[in-house]
């Protein structure tokens, strides 16, 4: 059995953790799949490519609206594929050499999960390796949940996972889920063409967002997608190519293509964290302390892992934390996730972060709410956005931002002035009125809502 | 001759001024033009809803590298024309209605002049009025240059304030000057499919920006541009329709139309404001004290007429403090002018606050810059830019942000959180590290431009 210094598990957020001043450690990295993980692999970043094309097709189709005449003439599936897994894939693949590569560490590749204390066995494609060391990063991530109904049935269904590399465009998708990556692959795919129907348990997609969010996103997905909220999915029939899915209003929904995006769950159970001391909650997370530390000795952990908030900017700025704190043991630092903003790519965009309104009145927290609709702004007429709007919420006393809610075009961009300012407690008003906003940029659509909690 | 108490020369910014602390005056609006002035009717806003419309034309031409086929039939210019101007003059019109809806406010129409002091005359269509007011607001705004070689030909022109109200697109066009408003409006026709020429004395486009973004942009608007730097016309031949625009080399360009976007200069002259005491710079500047009051007692000036930035955010701005300094002779206000960002529409888009990295160098100032392109972020990505960058230019001592510089999609949003940062006097680095940048969001473009400065 081999004994390194230091064993990542998981090639994705993890491998951040180990930089140069590693070099003189012997360092282990388990790679169960590519090199840059989800994120870059079958999340963030090959989805914001896909939806990039998807705009583009948007766009064409709604060139008439600005005087523009424009055909779409089709969509070429496997060019917006190769184009985002061409670069993707080989950028994986340089991730992965520039590893092996190195001297001091060591790639094993497999399924790993621990067999007892600080040692881990890794199904490789020669055999099981067993590893062991006194420091572990717990880093594997986690996966796509499948519902028994789905899972049981027998028949194919695709994930986040899956689909962004299919080999052809289905006519019909029904996806089931309606959160943030059902949105967005939704998003994507109906602009490609195909008809998209939802199947959403809770009565409206997106939910958890700001209570206007929700509204406003729901009520335009309507036009876009066939939404069957309040419902579940209850069986899975026909045959590859022609699936019926059962809901449980009995209703039989006809499809090429079942997506599956309910949700994601830690990959703690399939490593067994249990077996080397590591503690998990209800749901499957590694529980760590402020400084990334599991329950179990030299064993750190970071990413979806152990987040309860599964976004790559966290995953990243964990690794930063437990790279630091491998380290440096006598001089720990903690991560700061006070401030954590969100961004959904879907048509319309979203942006959020802190509170939502329900979650103030629900909390009883004094607030006031600042909003303006991109129609009031002049570059909101450029775009001939009808019903994108930035929300902000703050404390009546001292004008501290808790919350801002941004729908519509470049919601991911015009957010980072509420977070900067939300992060240093500024007060909303002085953010207003202290810096300069250009005009007629889109900017103003922030600077007007954050005018608007003073009136 | 009837005496107001307040007299404010311009229905643009200077209108502003006038709000419900104003109900128990006499107040006149003298307009020579449209309410809304140059940004409403003739500037930053018809422009932008232009420059949109040519980014979706643009866009349907390059879908195919995104893997969509389209093909663009046609631009219908009167659309896209009715389409911006049929909201912004009925605007136009209300701002009016409004106004003379006010039992306290008259409106006159017409060229106004100072004859004396304090004492204008204004030609309206039934002929001269003059009015008196112990209060002038000076917000005349500013006009086109038109160069002699072109104004003596007696042959046609556009300028900004015509070019965007034509029946029909010309197959060619000669655009005289190289600033912000030839580079929109070049950038705008082009892609409604007109063969653009640029004529620009000085050796290359956007002088005064940052020397990257200076060679960025004069090099990205050579694929698209017929350019001739460092050139000036010198005749204007031929006849309407068929013109022929001559160089100082000799050489001779054919255009259907010419556009004359040289520069702006401040209508002083016409409003001959030294006949009332009234101060201006040898470029025609109205010259103002810091709480924007003229050398002419009760003679306050605002906007283009006097500010060396002739930007509508500024006019804003100052319109603020003259409404209140007016109000509150005895409690003036200052217009803080110190960071000042600029968003310049074309394609690329470009944004920039403070200075630029050869103004730094001019200064002898110490300096660090951090540069990050489009093409190394995940956005960037998606998007397949291959040109954009973000520049941040700071202190090496304090980390404060000297200039930040942004060439690409979103420019003009993606400025806010750094004007914000250099307004306040944060250090860069912490702006970087203390806030989350949500992840793959183009902000991240930002984010790394300022972790760059630390390497």
């Amino acid at each position: 059995m081999r004994t390194h210094d230091v064993v990542v598990i998981g090639a994705g957020s993890g491998n951040a953790v180990i930089d140069e001043g590693f070099s003189s450690l012997d360092v282990a990295i388990v790679a169960d799949g590519p090199f840059g993980g989800t994120c870059l692999n079958r999340g963030c970043i090959p989805s914001k490519m896909l939806i990039r094309a998807a705009e583009v097709a948007d766009t064409v189709r709604d060139a008439g609206r600005y005087g523009v005449d424009a055909r779409l003439s089709g969509v070429r599936w496997r060019d917006v594929r190769d184009r985002i897994f061409g670069r993707l894939d080989e950028q994986s693949a340089q991730g992965r050499q520039g590893r092996e590569d190195e001297q001091n560490i060591t790639v094993y590749d497999g399924t790993a999960r621990f067999v007892g204390s600080h040692r881990l066995r890794i199904e490789t494609a020669d055999g099981p390796v067993d590893v062991t060391a006194e420091r572990f990063v717990i880093a594997a991530g986690g996966r796509p949940v499948v519902p028994p109904p789905v899972a049981e049935s027998g028949l194919p269904y695709e994930t986040s996972d899956t689909v962004m590399r299919l080999d052809e465009l289905p006519r019909t998708m029904v996806v089931v889920g309606g959160g943030y990556i059902a949105a967005e692959l939704a998003t994507a795919f109906s602009a490609f063409g195909v008809d998209v129907s939802i199947v959403e348990q809770t009565s409206a997609l997106l939910a958890g967002q700001d209570e206007d969010v929700v509204e406003t996103f729901t009520s335009e997905a309507r036009k876009r997608f066939d939404l069957h909220l309040g419902r579940e999915v209850v069986g899975v029939e026909g045959q590859p190519g022609a699936l019926q899915v059962k809901l449980d209003d009995g209703s039989m929904l006809a499809a090429e293509l079942l997506l599956v995006a309910v949700g994601r769950q830690p990959n703690s159970d399939r490593l067994a964290v249990d077996k080397t001391g590591v503690e998990t909650t209800e749901d499957g997370r590694v529980v760590v302390d402020e400084y990334q530390r599991t329950a179990a000795d030299g064993i750190f952990a970071l990413g979806d892992i152990c987040t309860p908030v599964p976004l790559k900017h966290v995953a990243n700025r964990e690794a930063e934390v437990v790279s630091h704190n491998l380290k440096h043991p006598d001089d720990l630092i903690r991560a700061a996730h006070d401030v954590v903003p969100s961004a959904i790519f879907t048509r319309p965009q979203i942006a959020a972060v802190g509170l939502t309104e329900q979650e103030c009145r629900d909390r009883k927290l004094a607030h006031r709410i600042g909003k303006t609709a991109y129609a009031d702004v002049a570059y909101g007429w450029a775009l001939e956005d009808e019903t994108g709007f930035c929300k902000v919420i703050a404390e009546p006393d001292t004008g501290k931002l808790l919350g801002a809610h941004i729908v519509g075009p470049q919601a991911a961009t015009l957010i980072q002035p509420l977070v900067l300012a939300m992060t240093l407690g500024l007060d909303a008003t002085a953010v207003a009125n202290t810096p300069y906003w250009p005009h007629p940029a889109l900017t103003e659509v922030v600077e007007n809502a954050l005018l608007d909690l003073a009136d």
